[in-house]
């Protein structure tokens, strides 16, 4: 979809229900999953895991733990059984991890994360903590954008329209002139993210999954999965798993 | 679903996909179509027109017609074929039009209508013209609320969400403490509607289906879509059509 403004559109989808009304081909799809795997995956990565192959169910992740591979996972915010840890982005950070590739189990990540891949599409992996180097990266490349939220059992979320609102400013930011949004969800996005960014801490208080994170004690992963740009590593999806786009 | 700090909930649903998500019986449902749909259906009531009978197909709009009612409808914003004039606002505003019953076809409303009628729930038409009313009204039943904005073509739309928010703060303040946000749905909307409270016109400028409306020739009835509390009617739905609820 093109813009008279600009050669190329930044559509945001805010759940992965209303995927199909955005789908498209050969675009450059940018899931993001706050809470926590997506800010997980790029800590991973971060600290030099090999790859990260994100898997749906437990018999997948079962598949993967008996081929020797180490397996990260939960539900609903509780690690899984079998599992050798959550998917606390805390948990990839552990220097053991090192050259290692990690079967990782979630909630809502990993089924956006593959059907944002049919359609030819590339599919990269952005978090407040890649913030400014995932977005470098997209205009870079030059492609119709999409940015999927995995969201909350399919239901909008606050984090990741955030998300959404701040990779869409930071692209019009490092685009000049090249991207511009063509539907209400980006702009709706962005107006939040405006609202947010001085505080976002404070901003996301407001948010139900906060208290959900907050019920299950997993509250301590909020101020790192709010802050911008710890890393510059840029998870890309290649075949069945996530590696460290060679980009610097 | 209840809340803790209050006795009521209110949800925002941003299309009718996310319907099956927050589906739930005896609910009281704000039904919103800023352009142009619900807007008009008040203008129409507080005109003194009997009532509406929303359709969805040409069919059934050739149905009601051939029975002697008047019909109105239009499809991505052109006047039907047949119909005896578009969903515009001022065209139900016609003294000729008083007492008569309407049939009206819209592309995004009257499936939300429909939809919102199913297990039970108490459904109402919503607009910033009568923003108090219905909220007001909304506030003395005391179900559990849910704002349903039709969108356009199932995507999230600006101005039916800017609706919801201003709706979710207006019943928050008449409910006091009555009533709670437990979606974050709802807390954007409401962050929006803050950012576009003191100027809606000016922040509608940013949306795609401003836009579209512009260049279909329409936008004639922005300003009056935007302006809050021209009247002080709630429509209901009664079996098949709309009316006046008597609340007065």
């Amino acid at each position: 979809m093109y813009n008279e403004k600009g050669d190329h559109s930044i559509q945001v989808c805010f759940s992965p229900l209303s995927w199909p009304l955005f789908e498209k081909e050969d675009a450059l799809v940018i899931v993001t999953d706050i809470f926590r795997a997506t800010t997980a995956i790029c800590a991973a990565l971060h600290n030099k895991v090999k790859a990260i192959i994100p898997v749906e169910t437990i018999r997948e992740s079962e598949h993967w733990k008996a081929k020797g591979y180490v397996s990260a996972g939960e539900r609903d915010g509780v690690t899984l059984h079998g599992a050798d840890f959550g998917n606390s982005p805390f948990n990839f950070m552990a220097p053991a991890l090192q050259g290692k590739t990690i079967a990782m189990n979630t909630t809502n990540g990993t089924r956006a994360i593959k059907m944002a891949a049919a359609g030819n599409n590339l599919v990269v992996i952005g978090a407040f903590s890649n913030l400014s180097a995932v977005c470098a990266y997209a205009v870079r490349i030059r492609k119709e954008i999409i940015i999927l939220c995995a969201g909350w059992k399919d239901r909008f979320s606050m984090e990741d329209s955030l998300f959404a609102g701040a990779a869409t400013e930071k692209i019009i930011e490092l685009g000049a002139g090249a991207f511009h949004t063509v539907c209400d969800s980006a702009i709706a996005s962005a107006g939040l993210w405006q609202q947010a960014k001085d505080d976002p801490l404070t901003y996301i208080e407001k948010a139900a999954h906060r208290h959900r994170l907050k019920r299950l004690g997993l509250d301590d992963i909020l101020e790192y999965s709010l802050t911008r740009d710890s890393t510059n590593v840029v998870p890309i999806l290649k075949g069945d798993r996530l590696v460290a786009a060679d980009h610097r």
